[in-house]
């Protein structure tokens, strides 16, 4: 009898790190979490959730085998399989994740931001199974994206293709800051946190009513703002329209770099459906050179949101076993 | 006794045909040329073509062996062997270009766009022999770019990856008009016509003297130009440095997309030397996110610019022979 082949996925946020079993279909045997806040140091880290993953392995009926490791997690870089200069990790500077899973495995260990995860789980379990090139974008606090070209992760030279986010808007100093320490960033504008400043913005501009002048900026939240635009309050809706023409007028760039056939939105805000897809799908086919217009198909990622990272993580492996 | 391999390198233009016989070194053993303009029918002209390509090829001694047909053109779409809508050549709609010349011979033909030529020509020939993910950005007339992922030649879904030309330097309509149709592509700033446009809205600007002000439009080129702020023509200084900052500026973009090893510029306005690479490095890193900074090098082309697009075009064969 054949064992039954399992990776193990491990998300790593800067709060907790989630795990599971995943099979090559995409369902998860067995999870768990660790707190990744509680561990100073990365080795000690490791170690422990090492153990809490072989823990929960004999939660699992039946014989199986494990094949690998995959883990998605805040500046991690595939070529080198470390987590560089994450500020939202306790661990600060290089740190050289899969060397210290291999203390404790042979099997194969890959590492790689969250977005580039997202868009190979979209490949191996989701909505781009049968595409060669495509692109995923994350919607959460930030932006993210992972470039699928020729059907295997776009890494480049230095192992961080894809920072879509910190991409600009335009030339010179704009006027919104973002983490990264420069100004105008596409994710100060496009994303859960941009989508709030942008609604401050117009509602600084504007001196319509609306419900959600009542909340403070700390209050607020994209899923407010897309409650409030399903009810109709305009400046929401103008929030969204907003957003979404700014996303657009970025991915017709995003299509002249690396033509793709699909471009995928998950996470937070793509939940908002039309309010951010038909301003997005408009610009960027407004801003598109002819030879592109009307081919690349603007999509909602078809993992769900609740298990993506885990599966992301989980589909390094599945595709490094099948490429 | 071994034949010496050839591969026939044609670079297709709106008024001339240029084509050579080029071994794996770059030598070029035989060229010739061809009136494009001269033909309304492209059957005729590939017909007339080819039998040119035969009649010259009687002027090469010794043994030789002819191992494909590698044509850089207009519009030219690698996947399908077509010249698709090109504003430039006699012939209109999808050019089945590959097809036409399979009439004449067995032998493999590659179709592409000239940048995308120039980029295979670098690696094959030029300053990019070791590097597998790099960016060549031809600067003409307009603005052509082609992408190597992991040592391959980028097409993207339908064949047209890398038209940087057409990317956007702000949202919403801007104020040059672009020959696409559009307004505010990069082309209309960094390009040979673009510094030509800048150099205007300079002079418009500003009231010192200038040189260049007893030029027409017509008359000026980037060359005059390039003189002129050789000469320390403050005007002409400043609209180099206008378009070097926006070269930067989407670089920076370029990076955030691919993360390649290195950018190349090739054409005439590289030739220009630190008066476009000085602000456009500057510009670049400015705009770089911080894990970028300082690692992508902008560097001139090491093809001759005389016979860069017949070396291209060649290469295409000998970079399909080696993968």
């Amino acid at each position: 009898m054949v064992n039954k082949q399992l990776v193990v996925g491990i998300d790593i946020g800067g709060t907790n790190t989630v795990f599971g079993f995943v099979d090559r279909e995409g369902n998860i045997l067995a999870e768990d979490r660790l707190k990744t806040s509680h561990y100073d140091e990365a080795a000690v880290y490791v170690a422990a959730l090492y153990e809490k993953i072989m823990v929960t392995r004999q939660k699992i009926q039946g014989d199986i085998e494990i094949i690998g490791f995959g883990i998605g997690a805040p500046m991690g870089n595939i070529n080198k399989g470390t987590i560089e200069y994450s500020a939202n990790l306790p661990w600060k500077g290089i740190i050289p994740l899969a060397d210290l899973f291999k203390q404790y495995t042979n099997l194969p260990v890959a590492v790689t931001n969250d977005a580039n995860a997202a868009a190979v789980g979209e490949m191996i379990y989701g909505g781009a199974k049968n595409m060669k090139n495509f692109v995923v974008i994350t919607l959460g606090t930030g932006l993210g994206s992972g470039f699928v070209i020729d059907g295997k992760l776009l890494y480049g030279h230095d192992g961080f293709a894809g920072e879509l986010g910190h991409t600009a808007i335009r030339p010179g100093p704009s006027n919104r800051e973002c983490d990264c320490g420069r100004k105008g960033c596409l994710e100060t504008y496009v994303s859960a946190t941009g989508l709030k400043r942008t609604l401050l913005k117009i509602m600084a501009d504007s001196i319509e009513p609306s419900e959600l002048r009542k909340y403070s900026f700390d209050e607020l939240d994209a899923e407010l703002i897309h409650e409030a635009a399903k009810r109709g309050d305009h400046l929401a809706k103008r929030a969204f329209l907003h957003t979404g023409r700014m996303l657009g007028f970025k991915l017709a760039d995003v299509v002249a770099h690396t033509n793709p056939e699909a471009i995928f939105l998950f996470g937070g805000l793509a939940l908002a459906k039309e309010l951010i897809f038909e301003p997005a799908r408009e610009f960027m086919e407004e801003n598109l050179l002819h030879i592109y217009k009307g081919k690349v198909k603007l999509l909602p990622s078809e993992l769900s949101t609740q298990n993506a990272a885990v599966l992301g993580a989980s589909s390094l492996i599945w595709s490094l076993k099948e490429s």
